[in-house]
């Protein structure tokens, strides 16, 4: 499907890219990748969307994957930094779990290479979910007869309450989590009418100024590389760096101890950005406006004015959603006694 | 609608008392008491909903009503007493929102005489949502063009977005929070095999030792009665009373300032008790068989046998569910822009 738009610019749903652009207009696939060793399942996405909204996996039964990543917003918490038990906060925006399996690799800093292994991770981080140990979590999931039934019922056999069967479950639910069909996707599949003048001037401006660079459609993450595929942010000084304490948390590196990754980031997602407020790994940057101001600088080298940053913004916007329309999920119960710990 | 069951008791649906019961073995009504200023409408409801699960009313923007009142579960937190911002926890337990449309009062200590005026408490409960005001918690409904537009629906005129308004909102919102259709009222109604035979055994010792006289059918709380219907708890000394620390709440002593009420409480329903571990005001008692042994010997002054003790367990667990299948609220957006404050 070919459609010329408003603004000029050849849109295109096939995987070929229209002349004048530097990438593809691609809309978003309806199903993300999904590994082999973890096909999708109902039963499954059932029982990883009931561990998702779990509370009790968290040390003081107040905190699951939705207290930071919420599905009934932008798919995170609106918060500078995420808070987990005791009211503790790590040093790390939370990022939208909407679309997170377009990305090759988990983590601001990539430390994931999939979602079954990002899932273990906050159970266990202090200032998150709490848990002592992985074991201690999955012990208390074996003690809710309603999920031992479940897990026995999608993996098999007797032991079927496992670590990385949870993790393969709540994975399976989150590549649920996808929003096609956004006003961009509907330009791109050809209809014009989705987006309105500034945004398809946003859309240009966004493509020659090189942002597409980076956040390549279809997810405007970067592209799917196994390893992951990372930029070092900020690339170039400017006054936000200082200000918005920018090059504080040293990236990439604490993970690979490589001084060559400092302050190298996956590229994330731009889909729903728009309901991403508070901007960036650390959360500093309050305002869309601010935070695409931020990245011409950082990663441009130019200051970018104000109404080509208005047209960026509202192009943005048009990476909102839909979302899915979801039903509440029942938490099966351990009748008479509670599992989370005594105060 | 009349039938005997297999233990001998006559059940009915009706309203008369049937011979040889204390109580009136009633069916839960599929509608609660609504009061003439707040009508039920289905958008009152819905936005209701919405500020029920939007954990952006609380100062760190991660404390809903939900989170201790949690509808994926009992309606509470499986904590001895809740969690609010910061890691905080007050003196008291969680009591379910299920059915808590039934209650005349709202608290332990009956306080609020309404659910619209319970839904203000939390709010600026500083161990809860945190909130210095509800002036500040509305001033931030008002920047959520969403919640403008539906309040402008709902309750009418420019300056419909008032605390009092989301109150209602929500209360209504509880008021579909019932659970009618449980094993109990199918047996209330009718259907003799709705309970199994331990089940009626505990219905029946559950009225001849009296809790009914507390625990009233349909809700089995207090009776709905203005002013509120309360109950010292402990009434008679017991082991139990140091054990678990019954006495030192002064219960609605601390609201009233009268001795005579000290540790006195409102009679919380049954309705899923068996979801609603750990119990008592103070979350001191782990299991619904010892809080079963503490009733005993607090308010009857007697020490309930195991054999008891499992049955009256097991009638309670017919007062569990159904829970009506619910949709997850979408949470109006600030595109852009987070009205959680930064760390």
């Amino acid at each position: 499907m070919q459609g010329i738009g408003q603004s000029g610019l050849l849109i295109v749903a096939a995987l070929t890219a229209p002349a004048g652009l530097a990438e593809e207009w691609l809309a978003l696939p309806d199903i993300p990748p999904v590994p082999a060793d973890n096909p999708q399942t109902n039963a499954k996405i059932e029982l990883g969307k009931q561990l998702f909204f779990d509370p009790r996996f968290s040390s003081t039964g107040t905190v699951s994957c939705n207290s930071c990543h919420n599905l009934m917003a932008g798919g995170e918490d609106s918060r500078t930094t995420s808070m987990g038990v005791h009211g503790l906060a790590g040093p790390r925006n939370a990022p939208t779990v909407w679309n997170s399996a377009f990305h090759s690799v988990q983590f601001w800093d990539g430390r994931a290479g999939s979602l079954e292994e990002q899932a273990k991770g906050p159970v266990i981080a202090q200032v998150e979910m709490g848990m002592r140990s992985l074991d201690e979590a999955i012990a208390r999931v074996r003690q809710i007869p309603g999920y031992v039934e479940q897990f026995r019922n999608v993996f098999g056999g007797e032991n079927a309450v496992t670590v990385d069967n949870a993790a393969k479950a709540v994975a399976a639910f989150e590549r649920t989590l996808v929003t096609p069909g956004s006003a961009y996707d509907r330009f791109a599949k050809g209809d014009e009418s989705a987006l309105n003048a500034q945004q398809q001037r946003g859309l240009k401006r966004f493509n020659e100024l090189g942002c597409t660079g980076c956040h390549r459609p279809p997810a405007f993450s970067g592209p799917w590389l196994a390893g992951g595929f990372f930029v070092t942010f900020p690339f170039h000084d400017s006054p936000h760096v200082t200000q918005y304490k920018l090059r504080d948390d040293s990236g990439r590196e604490a993970v690979t101890k490589d001084p060559a990754d400092r302050h190298k980031y996956r590229v994330p997602t731009l889909r729903n950005v728009a309901l991403g407020a508070p901007y960036f790994h650390n959360g500093a940057v309050p305002t869309l406006s601010e935070a695409v101001q931020v990245m011409a600088a950082s990663q441009l080298g130019i200051k970018l004015n104000e109404a080509d940053t208005a047209d960026i913004v509202a192009f943005l916007g048009a990476l909102t959603g839909p979302f899915p329309a979801m039903s509440l999920p029942r938490l099966p119960a351990t009748p008479g006694v509670s599992i989370v710990p005594a105060n």
